[in-house]
């Protein structure tokens, strides 16, 4: 059995639909392993769920192998962004549950696990795609928002950081802070505070928030747009195998060219 | 006076605009009677509406029977959703009243005869036929939606279930925990009280907002989107009455075979 | 001076720009003096304000008063909408603000008054016209959330009234908290109250706000749609000058006439 | 070297990308010692800062006196919006950052700085300009949004001003009461309070939050029809260059005079 003959297997392997439904199960299983964990459970169920854990990562190693060995140019594999995120997101669920200080972070990289769900339902990947493409169009009333964020941060420590120092002692804590007052949880606490030393405060929040939900609106209608947009504009490629059609024009030219051809006729016809 | 001549009596009844309108009534009714049991009323008054409760379901009960004998095919009435959902709606309300451990249940399964309102009105069940139509395809992004929340929240477990065992105690906690910051309901104290032990847990709170509302965002988009599809869709299918028309390639080959004509024509004429 | 010529200058006085721009700037003195009222101010001041108080009134009579002897026909006159909306608030700001039980009432009607700047500027009145007539087409949505409320509210009421007879204690009280949980004021607060004696008590309140939201979601998207197609009708009302055009398969019978008359010819010419 | 070589040096550093970048990478940088002033940072450190906050004023005034220069004719400079914007922003800023009052004053118009990324990045003029061109056109839904919250207020204030003096102590703080209670934020504790004396102050907050939710979300609509109907009329004026072609009502009449034409033709043969 020679290493093409290996390829073939593995290849009717990866494109066997209950290879990929085998698949499917065990990382729905993983994450509902995951779950579990969270629960007050006896240590036996506990040493159960470890082997289980290991069986996990035994499984999605051996398809990444398959799926690796299965690709004809070995460099192409990684070229597939998804190939990448699945490769690593597997590398790193190797980190041993130990007992040290990875411990935590072994247990947290084993989550992502899940994300390959993503990966694999190609419905998915699909959207994800679709909604990362969106995001670069956003780009600019992005940066708008930020500047607006930036420089009301700015303002707000300054004015206030005497204030309330946990809210405003600097930059950052600012940013915090004026994100929350856009997500409108308890910020007339935060406005009332500052009241007190500044009478016309109230004008900073309000106009803050105006501001900031006028641009947030504007990228929402943007996102709506350019959706419809990308629609119209399919339809629109629909209308372009049309144009291989005459135009009115053209038929016009073409009448006319009769008609000069029948009074030639006739011309010749009176001689 | 056959079965049949029952029958057709009872179609009769069925159809007669008057016995839909003290349907609607007796229904309307019912929900103001659940409605008054909920103040404090007198026991006479009380005992009045124990009566009004059993004249109401023998009227339901009556009803379904006579929509039943009128349907021809007696298979048929089940085929129908909304008969199912009737049928079922006035089955549960039979449980009596009682004392008992079952009052409770047989008082809650009552106030569903308020969803008999839906299914007597054409335009409420159109609604919410169409409601339901607009979900399986939103099935995806909300599928996303939950491996977002999922994956934060066995995230939120590991990290916090020690800080607030309420909130991040286990998985089904960190989930309602989520969907609470999610819809901003003071989500800043959860997030202070994190922010002690992890300085960062601020980045952790604010990205899973963003990232729910962009892929809730999409959500909507995709309902908008679908919607004046399917209006523009309706167009289209207008416009396919205009596809028997000729095209205008069409209209450019008559008059091309006019063309030939007119110079065999003139061909013939030189001879 | 007979009672035509006395028509004919209220006539002229109605259509006069000046006349209107007075009245303008007398409903806003009249929403600043209302404002003014509601701070600390001397005892001259008020009763400064008092005079112009009463100057307003005479001013909103009189403006009345030339309206309805301009108008032709006085049956007329309160068939228009915005006349009867106009006569009601200016004869309910007459009410005298004394101090007795009446004052307060006086007072509150007297704000009305700034109410009368829609009925004055005729694009304000174009667009709540317009949001008037939206509202019909949204009832149905408007009744199945109206129900879904009432289901809900029954249930709080049975489920939870003895934990919190504040907040579930009647419907009533019932349909207040449920709005405010839809809102998400504090809902969490609600929910954990009722979670110590019934431990599924978050199914009642994150489904409640899923139909409700997704039910008010619809309500938005129905006026977006609604919206959309009016502006859609209005091109095809605009498309349906075209059809005043020859169709394509009219050009085409009028190609296929000529080509018979070439054949007779040919037919002719041959003999 | 007279003054014209002068300028032609000016305006090729002004279009040179290198000029462009270094200004923007300056802005970058001057917003980053805001941010950094921010933070505890020691006395050394800060006297660099001052330093720093210098040199970008320079290179501020200069970047602005080379564009100056560089313009033909002066008085064309300060009819550019954006040139006035930038004028005044570095003008502010030559305030010194005494120990004084100013210091205050001074510190925040050095924030306006980072305002210049605007004027400098073209994406975001043309963004910005687009929203401010968007303002006008939602003046009037603006203005019934304004006249809902004034009638509330003033209402408010008369009805609730003792029972809590700093929510609705006067007419500015009503409608800063209001604002919070269309932001959600607390509106229950608002009600409750004054559900004591009034118990149908519900009602008066319900119907507050409906209006003006509905008059909001009308603004909401009519930017996104706006929006669409300016893609929509762009779209038209492309469809206009089809105008020029011939319509099917010209081709009718060709087709019918070459009818007539070999009719006449017919005849002719006959005789």
């Amino acid at each position: 059995m020679n290493l093409s003959t290996i390829q073939n297997t593995f290849v009717k392997i990866r494109s066997n639909r209950l290879f990929e439904g085998f698949v499917i199960a065990v990382i729905i299983f993983s994450a509902l392993v995951i779950g579990a964990k969270t629960y007050n459970i006896p240590q036996e169920v506990l040493r159960i769920i470890e082997y289980l854990d290991v069986f996990i990562t035994v499984v999605f190693l051996t398809e990444i192998i398959i799926r690796f060995v299965a690709e004809e140019k070995k460099a192409d594999f990684f070229k597939q962004g998804w190939n990448v995120f699945d490769t690593i997101i597997v590398a790193l669920s190797l980190i041993p549950v130990s007992n040290g200080d990875m411990a935590l972070v072994g247990r947290l990289l084993r989550i992502f696990r899940v994300l390959r769900m993503v990966s694999i339902i190609p419905e998915l990947r699909i959207l994800l795609n679709s909604l990362i493409k969106a995001l670069p169009q956003l780009g600019y009333v992005a940066l708008l928002l930020f500047i607006i964020f930036y420089i009301f941060a700015a303002m707000g420590t300054i004015l206030f950081a005497e204030i309330n120092p946990y809210l405003w002692g600097d930059i950052t804590e600012a940013l915090i802070t004026l994100f929350r007052v856009m997500t409108f949880e308890d910020w007339t606490d935060v406005m009332y505070e500052t009241r007190e030393q500044y009478p016309f405060s109230p004008l900073y929040f309000i106009s803050f928030i105006f501001l900031s939900a006028f641009a947030f609106l504007n990228m929402v209608i943007g996102i709506i747009v350019q959706v419809l947009e990308k629609e119209g504009s399919l339809e629109q490629k629909n209308d372009l195998s049309r144009s291989l059609e005459p135009t009115l024009d053209d038929l016009s030219k073409q009448i006319e060219e009769l008609k000069s051809l029948v009074l030639a006729q006739q011309l010749a016809n009176k001689k």
